[in-house]
């Protein structure tokens, strides 16, 4: 087996591109991190992997795999979309270090596509609740959002826990989103005005939401024995981890954590050889505030119950202990579904080369991302390090 | 990297499954296949690969990965959706035949599935052409049977072939279907009969196109150095190879023979170590009569616009040089999209262990199974071997 490095990251703005397609999102992204790399041919990439969710409802269009290799003029090269929900990106980075790791492919583009901006409103929120289970949970008139609603309340009796606790992690997204150039939401905002936005299902307010937009978001990857040849700033994958949960929130002995996060961070740090103390940044699929505060916990920072003070008394700001969605989060930079899983994989790197600008968490050495999908039954972990 | 054998196989009937949703179906089918192995209890099974395509659309479901892994009771385990139009079942296995020659994993389970009856026909139209160019061919009112049937009317006039030429191809597919307990179709007919069945999309007869229907197919795998252990029967999967093509029908310089199946082919011969010559049992993706002819060209078994006449000829028959699609390929057999790649595996698993019933092809030793996605976009090329 063979350790996998990223050579090269690329993404698209994400916000409403109604002068854009898919294949227009994934050629832009897609040459973007090509271009980050010291690949001179496009045709040194060998696999394809396009992590995207709803493209078959919205889009009309399936079977992106064979699109993108048209639309990067690479046709020919096996290529697949892989779809795991809202962890769609993380899912088709790990199939991507699967490939890499077994020896059968050298240099691999992963990629990840979602455009919302074409769905009406009802259309979105049913796409969204694809993720949850349609035959009994959506049925009886469970939306994304109000199965999201049932644990933040569930939490804050549980805990002890006040609104603007859990608010605060949108504060710290919309914090760091102000520098990200590709950021959706560049706006500052405060707790009290997170609590006072409108109420999209109680206790959830619209500003503790991921917002829908459409982005693209790529990376190349190769051998870590083969990366030097082709970039000074390697990140390697220290680790790629992915489990799953009982499929429906409402099934499970404990609706307080997600246990696939659980899992899938204890074999990450596992096989990294690390603990979470050994984390410098960290990206953490806060869909919701409820989402992100829960993860913290989850990923081992923290005990279960703690983590809305934790973040609350600001340990995950740019200066705090765990500086954490550097570049806004789901939040603020925005949740183009299938893609963001990339988008975190590209900020973290950004992070651990030290071009993360203004928002640069000094001496940066080791990165883990989260992605979530569903309502935890899938999660993703990758743990990233600069090895130079 | 470590070789891949297929310990077990099961699937359900092909049919209008009014009775089973999607979870029911790929319950079935997995409990077949793990019963169908000596594996003693489920949860060592490592991963799972879901092969599916139109579930997103037609069912409002997506996370079939996760979905999956709590139908079968081990929710925990890595696992994901894997989607290639209607390869998305060979996309499957190729994803599962990786995790294992990686190291990653030691024992993986792949499914397809796919329920078509669950959408009108407009619907269902809609559904397949996601496996071709949504943004430029669907928009201009081409069909998913309109475009194949330009290959199959060019096709007739540059080779100088006749319609019964073409038509034999279906006439085999419902012969072997007959003693094929799964097949939805099980009836004879012949070339006559085909070409007084309604024009779909002229040239294209009713009797020339796969019907939709829903079902599910799975595969247990495991290391070839381990199959022993939990299989007398265990098969090798000697060769598992993928490739994609210019994705529109339209922009490719040559309309009469699909490039990822022959770059598919080459690539697996050359890992297997064979020829053409060598494949003693065929499955080919003939979604219509003129798919699977000129597939049977560009896997090498004739030269291009010999296939026709070369299947007219009785020569893929049960008797014949090359038996093909002996338990009724996508013709007959049926064709629920997602899964069908999943259920050739079966079906060449079944030969080679000498199980085809009256179907048998005597000493059958390896076989090959083309699974195609889209207008040729995409195709799969698995070559099976028993070692034993």
């Amino acid at each position: 087996m063979r350790d996998v490095a990223i050579l090269g990251v690329g993404c698209t703005d994400v916000g409403e591109h109604w002068e854009m397609s898919i294949r227009d999102l994934l050629f832009k992204a897609s040459r973007k991190a090509i271009d980050d790399t010291g690949l001179d041919d496009i045709r040194k990439i060998e696999g394809l992997y396009v992590g995207n969710m709803c493209s078959g409802l919205i889009q009309g269009q399936e079977h992106l795999g064979a699109l993108m290799a048209d639309v990067l003029g690479i046709s020919g090269v096996p290529a697949c979309k892989v779809e795991a929900a809202c962890a769609s990106g993380g899912m088709a980075l790990h199939q991507g270090v699967k490939a890499i790791a077994s020896g059968l492919q050298d240099f691999v583009l992963v990629a990840g596509v979602e455009k919302l901006s074409d769905a009406s409103t009802p259309e979105a929120t049913s796409a969204l609740m694809m993720a949850e289970d349609s035959e009994y949970s959506a049925y009886v008139g469970a939306s994304f959002v109000g199965l999201n609603a049932l644990i933040h309340r569930l939490y804050m009796k549980e805990f002890g826990v006040r609104a603007e606790h859990i608010a605060a992690f949108a504060v710290n997204g919309h914090n760091n989103a102000l520098n990200n150039q590709y950021a959706q939401y560049r706006f500052q905002t405060t707790a009290e005005k997170v609590l006072a936005s409108p109420l999209v299902a109680d206790p959830i307010h619209l500003l503790e939401c991921a917002g829908n937009g459409d982005g693209a978001a790529a990376l190349i990857l190769c051998p870590l024995e083969r990366a030097k040849e082709y970039s000074d700033e390697f990140i390697e994958v220290a680790a790629s981890s992915v489990a799953t949960d009982v499929f429906s929130l409402t099934e499970r002995a404990d609706m307080l954590s997600f246990n696939a996060s659980r899992l899938a961070a204890e074999r990450a740090y596992g096989s990294a050889k690390i603990g979470p103390q050994d984390i410098d940044v960290l990206e953490v699929h806060d869909a919701f505030t409820i989402v992100g505060t829960i993860s913290i916990e989850d990923l081992g920072f923290v005990k279960k119950g703690e983590g809305a003070k934790f973040v609350h008394d600001g340990n995950i700001s740019l200066d705090g202990k765990l500086p954490t969605n550097t570049f806004g989060g789901l939040k603020a930079r925005g949740h183009p579904v299938g893609a963001t899983g990339i988008y975190q994989i590209a900020e973290l790197v950004w992070q651990l080369r030290g071009r993360a600008g203004k928002n640069q968490v000094e001496d940066a050495e080791i990165g883990l991302a989260q992605n979530v999908g569903g309502i935890g039954s899938t999660a993703s972990v990758h743990i990233l390090r600069r090895t130079w």
